[in-house]
């Protein structure tokens, strides 16, 4: 998640700039309170927003079966709401203290008001949904919270356990990040018109993504670079949570890497150790190559699609996504 | 919330206890999941259950309008379900340690897992009211849990300031308590037929108790026995939450208890100085005073009602709710 809009992510949403404007006046109008003191949370919270990745998902989605439609712009405040309400509720659980170059809500105001702010914008984003005259995209986004919230504990769970296994991280992944970029392209789809098979042929697609999104985000928390990347890095091994590089690690017998992720508090100065230690058995390597099976993944899913401008943009995003151009 | 159930409510839940014991069994089957850890989770939330007012005020209001329906059920977990998530938020950010004589999930689990068990449950009640093909049950629950977090958010803002007045006060235990008995009310009118004139009727008794309900909790809070309540008191003195017998005795000029509360971090022994000084004002019984004007209100709406057993027992439950035999 750089900072900078990189051109090819920033070419694709001036094909859907329009729709993109009015997804945010209907994020913006939703959110607006009586109360001031609201009001200033929220805007602080838009600017957390960046590059608008899942609703542009929904939007191009649409464009790829058909044509986007007011009820799509609906689902794509929709979507960016519980984005928001899990980043704000996700900084509180790993005490990030940035986010996009902005200090976190928790950090600024403290834990209470950065949980109540969640909960704000999750029953907004329902409320929000509410409006769509449509039980299908209610039960599917309802659905898509419960999964992501039993991912999240299922994550908090498994903290500290060296012996989680790729199967385990691989659903835990699936559930609290794909979940939300697969029911995007899935209501992108059925809002279009989409028969079932191209509905599942794009909830396929943005599964895999937002599996391979996860993994490169897994990647960068040890890797990235924090101010390039506007947030606390580090936050994975400073909450030990195991992600695919130190599970890839582990599995190849570093007694070093088990000790070091042993430790009941580690110092943020051992993210650069951890890396080290994880280069002798080219883990993150291991982890950009899964990330990257991924994405082909998801390119053959799109080939099945006749072909489009629009087919050939979500195959772009789908490899900025690995490349972090996004 | 005495531990005890009391003889009075006792009576009442008996003649609707067919359907309570449904409602129970879709509130378990809603979170049932195929992950052991987050069944336990909800298996320990079950306890703070206790007398099941929310759902008891959904079904009598039916019953006082026509009679009991499917959909009753459904909306009666659903409020149980936000009230529920409301109270495990709730004890992160009071750091409760005790609740209905079991200890809090933060306390047994950490802040990061009752964060996530409170947004478990949160979307599980959007996604079992998704069930109900009533879009019109969906935005009334919808905006009432946006008002439950403004009133949170409102009330959090307001930690501290020693100049609250009784207005804002009453307008925040509106939104974060009143909101939900209200909406349980009017739903419970709504499915059973009623028209949009007794629906208001049925609303405006819930809002009522509602506030009576919040007035009393903020008196016990100060001068309730801890282990009779089986939950951590005079988290408001610690939070430096201002409730209505402070506002009233600040009112009064007592010098001693505006030091006493603007201190930076009051110990829980000051709870019993606390009371010596509202005493002196008089302040608890104002506030008592207030309460039962509300159940006043409460009651004389239902007497519009036509007689019968039912509104009688809805008006037995607003008396109950003022002298805590609930």
């Amino acid at each position: 998640m750089g900072m900078i809009v990189m051109p090819a992510i920033s070419a694709i949403q001036e094909t859907i700039a329009a729709e993109l404007e009015q997804v945010c006046e209907i994020f913006e109008r939703e959110l607006a309170s009586e109360l001031p003191a609201v009001n200033e949370l929220c805007a602080h919270v838009g600017r957390y927003r960046g590059k608008m990745l899942r609703p542009a998902l929904v939007l191009l989605s649409a464009r790829a079966c058909g044509s986007i439609r007011p009820a799509h712009l609906t689902v794509a405040a929709v979507v960016e709401m519980v984005h928001m309400a899990t980043l704000v509720h996700d900084d509180v659980l790993d005490e990030g203290e940035l986010r996009r170059g902005s200090p976190t809500i928790n950090r600024l105001e403290g834990n209470e008001t950065a949980v109540l702010l969640g909960d704000y914008l999750i029953s907004h984003a329902f409320h929000l949904c509410s409006s769509l005259d449509s039980l299908y995209a209610l039960r599917c986004i309802a659905a898509t919270a419960n999964t992501i919230c039993a991912g999240e504990l299922q994550q908090v769970r498994q903290r500290g356990n060296l012996d989680l296994n790729i199967e385990t991280y691989l659903e835990i992944i699936d559930r609290k990040t794909a979940s939300l970029a697969q029911v995007c392209c899935r209501l992108g789809a059925h809002f279009a018109g989409a028969d079932e098979q191209v509905a599942d042929l794009l909830a396929g697609y943005g599964r895999d993504l937002g599996i391979a999104f996860q993994i490169t985000d897994d990647i960068l928390d040890i890797a990235g670079n924090e101010a390039q990347m506007g947030k606390t890095l580090g936050r994975d091994l400073a909450k030990k949570k195991l992600t695919l590089p130190m599970i890839h690690g582990l599995s190849k017998g570093n007694g070093e890497l088990r000790s070091q992720l042993g430790v009941t508090s580690p110092s943020p100065v051992d993210r650069a150790r951890l890396r080290e230690l994880l280069d002798t058995t080219a883990s993150l390597i291991y982890a950009q190559d899964t990330a990257r099976q991924y994405i082909t993944s998801a390119t053959a899913r799109i080939r099945q699609l006749p072909s489009s401008a629009t087919a050939e943009q979500l195959i772009r995003i789908a490899d900025m996504v690995i490349k972090r151009e996004i």
